[in-house]
């Protein structure tokens, strides 16, 4: 069974990429063997950093992280990139393109670059990235970076659970007020302006440090950083890994492992609530009970409201809420 | 109370349109009134067609839907507009830009216009988008047209609700290939191209007629049509009506109503399955027990395994499925 769970767990330890790339296809499908990987990397989990990177469109983000991961091998780290396609096929396809030129270039056995497509609902496409990445952070990489166009809700739940999150904004591409008024700059641990040889980036810069200081008050009093850079002339790197690299102090410092457990109950949160949803409407009868009551007559949100009362009187308070409260653990 | 359900159900049967503004807040917020409403005026919705339309950014959506409304007014058909903002910071702001300068134009009290922007996750936003459309549909506009740029699951079910969805494409934005692969196009019963007077929509349009001959087996023998106009210039529109128009004979000839019905069972499962999510992880004690795991040192999957089981032992078979798949209600 060369590719069981078990063969799979002792390919990853080995450090065979092919297993790698294996487990995140597992991930991604939804393969019922992941479970059993996942368990038994567990404590191989957690040793490598998580940048994620996202802005819009053309802000020059595939170009910035293929050059960030050049100065990351300089310093012989090596890196885990997951690109995850948001399931357009217009700028998806624009995406992937970029991806499979750049792995055709790379013979680098430090770098290990994966897209990840997915149509998922319920969730499907953030659980299948952490899970992507946990596999490349179990493999040994010392930094998984995850990349993503910012758009939906998805793709922000897939940046947002890493541990750095670097917005990239550019002039020309995006407005940055709009960018401050929906809220996504409340995710950036780092801001980065991208093409900075192009007229308008400082005007960008110092409309984004304004912003920065209006909410410095909250999350532990980091104050977020701009940075700028222009990643096709390669000038300015050094200032954004400085920036994530300073965050990551920062947070070594300050509850790293209590956000990484927030971010961890999130994960847990999403694998269950993607299997109750398959276990309920395609597991049991309560789609045809939907049906049924739709076709009687009754009005949807009567329906609606009778399921969820049906599931509601039938699940109870949890059964080790009491205990986990107080800490210890019912087995 | 102006504002109570029973008001508003009022006040939209009069056709007052600051009513239909109220309710469509509502859905987007998740109001508790908003089931009561839903429930009084369900035997009024169902007579508007509802229209989707998704395509790249930049193809021109917005154009050809402000372009086709005008074709209908001179039919004298009433149209209710929802532009779903996909959530972007980034195209949600343009697209808002757009409606704002086209709502400020629009003195016609047979068209309305309402952009809805969200964040939700866990179907929210094609749940409330939806519910939007029911309101227009109730209010009593003919024609109900939701707009989104093709990104994410969240927008492709936002636009799938409809009955007939036009996807739209573009020479120069987005490629027809990655279209196809994506299966975007699988939603498709209109496809357009816009632009047409650019290079390249010839060979747009011959790539997409090729592919839909190639599906054409399935859904009911309809063989999507390709048309190509040019919104901008006021060219071909009749020729996108007119194919809107042939689906719709085609699906009231074809099972129109059991289409519906399976939209609406849709939407009914989306509206329990965010209540749910809401009672699981806000309401009772289940995220202090995920939490309450993993400090344990329980792994993630273990944790998620235990939480489910607990959950599915306690959820019954639905009470009510042997009788819906005979056909009558339990009350």
């Amino acid at each position: 069974m060369r590719n069981s769970p078990q063969e799979l767990c002792e390919r990853l330890s080995r450090g065979d990429r092919g297993a790698v790339a294996r487990l995140i296809t597992w991930a991604e499908n939804d393969v019922a063997g992941f479970a059993e990987v996942a368990n038994t990397v567990h404590d191989r989990i957690g040793n490598a950093w998580r940048t994620g990177v996202t802005g819009p469109p053309g802000a020059g983000k595939s170009t910035l992280v293929n050059e960030l991961t050049l100065c990351l091998r300089a310093k012989e780290r090596t890196v885990g990139i997951l690109a995850v396609d948001p399931s357009s096929p217009f700028t998806g396809g624009a995406l992937l393109g970029d991806r499979i030129r750049m792995e055709e270039r790379t013979t680098d056995p430090g770098v290990f670059i994966r897209s990840m497509a997915s149509r998922e609902s319920h969730g499907g496409l953030a659980r299948a990235s952490v899970d992507a990445c946990d596999m490349l952070d179990a493999f040994g990489f010392d930094e998984v970076v995850i990349e993503t166009v910012g758009v939906g809700q998805a793709e922000y739940d897939v940046v947002s659970a890493a541990d750095t999150v670097v917005v990239v904004l550019c002039p020309g591409a995006g407005d940055g007020v709009q960018a401050m008024k929906s809220g996504l700059l409340e995710v950036a641990d780092v801001l980065c302006v991208n093409k900075n040889d192009r007229p308008g980036a400082d005007r960008i810069v110092s409309d984004m440090q304004e912003s920065v200081h209006i909410r410095m008050s909250g999350r532990f009093e980091w104050i977020t950083p701009v940075v700028s850079c222009s990643a096709g002339r390669g000038e300015g790197l050094d200032a954004v890994l400085d920036a994530v690299e300073e965050h990551r102090e920062f947070l070594k410092g300050h509850d790293l492992e209590g956000r990484r457990r927030a971010k961890r109950t999130e994960q847990v949160i999403r694998v269950v609530t993607e299997r109750l949803h398959a276990a309920l409407w395609q597991g049991r009868g309560y789609e045809a009970q939907v049906r049924g009551f739709l076709e009687g007559g009754v009005a949807p949100y009567d329906v609606a409201e009778r399921v969820l009362a049906e599931l509601l009187i039938a699940i109870p308070e949890p059964l080790g809420s009491t205990d986990s409260q107080s800490g210890s653990i019912r087995s």
